[in-house]
């Protein structure tokens, strides 16, 4: 719908681009890959790429096809209520995996990160940089949390969409969250909605 | 070292029943293959498969490799003192995952559901037989949150392991319990320890 109004050149620019971002974030991870190398072996220059895709990280979700930029939905999620914080990232997250154009390029990465350990580098530092990271600073609790919850919703992912286990298959989304969001709550909110753990 | 002691032709009948187990499981499911078929398959009888792999459930455990049949974790975990519940479930099942033996064939079998959707089933029923109904009916939990543990656990062993996700990489044995423990408690003792939802 977006692309009615562009030039065929335009639509042309953007695929070379965003073909090019695949090869460098491929070889390079996504920490080595640089938006400067990406624009030269595209044959732009760094000001249009930045014209068309904005940051490094809007670049990678564009180049993996994400619905969104998973970073994007970080301030969004952790803006409002305090002790909703939880639900609204299960819901953002089921959001994004509802739709089946929405899922089919995490489940892509999650396949080929699997299988290859170029794709396993590049998630590994999107997912850090792009989220573990800014969660932590925002919330101040350690990144091993903010892991633990990551852990929590891409096992469900696998658990529901790829192996589908009809226990999570057959929930709805309003179970889904009464089930995962005080598990997240918990992870971001360290000792305030914690239940007493075995090691005291 | 088992097989030491064993005679050649003991070795090649075992050889041969796991491979007849393993076309028949990714053929027809883990319900659907019965272990009258695999033996027939094999060219042996049920009693002899049955001296040497006992159940179903077992014989499932030794054709994917693993190092333990899960079902017959179960019981071990839920013995024990009602608050160390959690606990005892996730040293358990990273005792599974540290060793580079015992976690291959989890992660092969992880590799192939992502990619085959025979390996999908079969691992699908397994799970929901072997390991969720057990869980649920000696707890008198829903299934759906024996579910959330599984897809915790899948999720923590895929971010660690997989993905190599530094912050979980860098947890030890005691902090990824202290992490993850409470959160197993929290699904198996419903309403007990469970932190307040934001849903009430």
């Amino acid at each position: 719908m977006a692309q009615a109004g562009r030039r065929p050149g335009q639509t042309e620019t953007r695929e070379e681009i965003l073909e090019a971002a695949r090869r460098r974030f491929a070889e390079q991870g996504y920490d080595g890959a640089t938006v400067r190398g990406i624009a030269a072996d595209a044959g732009v220059n760094a000001a249009l790429l930045h014209h068309f895709f904005g940051t490094k990280q809007r670049l990678f979700a564009a180049s993996m096809n994400l619905p969104v930029d998973p970073g994007e939905m970080v301030p969004r999620i952790l803006e409002g209520p305090e002790d909703e914080i939880g639900e609204r990232l299960v819901r953002a997250f089921l959001g994004l995996w509802q739709a089946e154009e929405g899922r089919a390029p995490f489940l892509a990465m999650i396949r080929s990160a699997t299988t290859n350990e170029q794709v396993a580098t590049m998630m590994r530092q999107f997912l850090e940089r792009a989220v573990l990271a800014r969660v932590a600073e925002a919330r101040g609790v350690p990144k091993v949390r903010v892991a633990g919850i990551a852990a929590q919703m891409v096992g469900f992912a696998l658990l529901r969409y790829v192996i589908g286990l009809p226990p999570l298959v057959a929930a709805s989304e309003d179970e889904v969250v009464a089930m995962l969001a005080p598990v997240a709550q918990y992870y971001l909110t360290d000792g305030v909605h914690r239940p007493d753990t075995p090691r005291g």
